[in-house]
């Protein structure tokens, strides 16, 4: 998908919801697992009751490739039913170099046709470079994540600048605003001013909010740009709204919730 | 596998040469194309060949992934058919926190029963420490990588040391020489010397010999322990030595050259 048509959607919508498929066997409610395929009948309800209020389908792949081919074949019915005009993310953290990226960027832009994936700096251009090869499609880098981890390197001070900052810095010169995106996990108004004064321009795809502890006001009132410029991600606080057999209504009416906060900065 | 056998193996063969299965259905005999499983017949025929000259097979992931499902059946065929004895790495390059990287775990330890798993270290203690909870499996951390690439954040300054030197020192405070590796592409004598002297006991996983430049006495020679403590990977160099009817025998040469090269030093 192109940068104008994701734009497009955000403005139609009035949201910048991403909801996350890290759909658990063990999460989703009972009776779903008579069906033959109880991760896809699953997504396939969230997707029908959240679709209205979303731009983006987050899909983890750690929750697929855990159940071998079924997975995977779970995966593909998914990725197939997600409507044509919401931009869908492998969240797949790939990070290899050279003919190994090359594979990897088959694998979630040809194979399984994504609009984007998400992708590890650590070893550097090589790693990333492959992934903006291709006309709408997108690498989604990590730069700051939420987890208590990241202040193990990320946070880290790297010469005149916090290593977070140097990947965004460098990352950014590989690729464009229309080809490249970064995870930034910010949950604290500073750290999202910041980050958005680095990058004026590039879309962040932002999680966190919900049971991370991050809310939309200040993701939105302090990240925001002229086109929208982030993607927030909820997970459990959609899908798993409700375990028993209403749950596809409870994502309904959470997504929605969502989606009208953030309405008001569209 | 548990470090006492991995080391009995590797001084019964005098060797620690680890065949790198990125077997690529565009690189193999043109004739194994009218094979049922092509990827598994060149792997079962590579197994056979060079067996018993290795230590470990390393099985590039996005090799497989980028055949979908096709892929990962060979994938399981092929990690089916290594013999018990030989210690067996996911490169899969995982990097992701709490119940997504615990889902990793289930893939590559359960659904996949590999040994071990590459990850990657980005996101810190918790996208690693689930890799770590399993009893004689390994997790294979990056630390510093042999792609030009490497330079971009791996060898820059992060207060008193250079980033990869920061990432090894955490990494290896949060499991033992008995369940963590590194990946350590070095191909220079000051920098084998280096890591060796800041991580006397870890295994390193060593690519970038052959195909990338580096040599089997400069890594033998300065970055061996007690316990060889060196997997050297060789990829290209063995499973793509012919790519004629003869590949198989020319594997097995491949590898016995490189045998006989590691048994000096063991």
């Amino acid at each position: 998908m192109e940068r104008a048509q994701l734009v497009k959607q955000i403005f139609g919508r009035r949201s910048v919801l991403c909801v996350g498929l890290d759909t658990d066997l063990n999460k989703i409610p009972r009776h779903l697992l008579r069906e033959a395929d109880p991760g896809f009948s699953f997504n396939k309800a969230i997707i029908d009751a959240t679709k209205e209020y979303t731009v983006a389908y987050k899909i983890n792949t750690a929750f697929y490739e855990a159940q071998g081919i079924r997975g995977w074949e779970s995966l593909q019915r998914t990725l197939e039913y997600i409507p044509e005009d919401i931009f869908t993310i492998a969240d797949a953290k790939r990070g290899d170099i050279g003919n190994t990226a090359d594979q990897y960027a088959k694998t979630f832009f040809e194979t399984y046709p994504f609009d984007s994936v998400t992708v590890a700096p650590y070893m550097g251009s090589d790693s990333v470079k492959p992934f903006l090869q291709r006309k709408d499609k997108w690498a989604i880098v990590l730069g700051l994540t939420s987890n208590a981890g990241s202040a193990d390197f990320q946070l880290q001070q790297c010469g005149s600048e916090l290593l977070y900052e140097k990947v965004l810095r460098a990352v950014a010169s590989w690729g464009s605003p229309d080809n490249l995106m970064f995870v930034i996990g910010a949950t604290r108004k500073e750290q999202l001013q910041h980050v958005r004064q680095m990058l004026p321009d590039h879309f962040f795809l932002v999680p966190g909010v919900g049971a991370q502890g991050g809310d939309v006001p200040t993701v939105c009132g302090n990240a925001m740009n002229k086109d929208g410029g982030v993607l927030i991600n909820v997970s459990r606080g959609v899908i798993y709204a409700s375990n028993g057999e209403d749950f596809a209504d409870e994502a309904a009416k959470a997504a929605k919730a969502y989606r009208d906060e953030m309405a008001v900065y569209l």
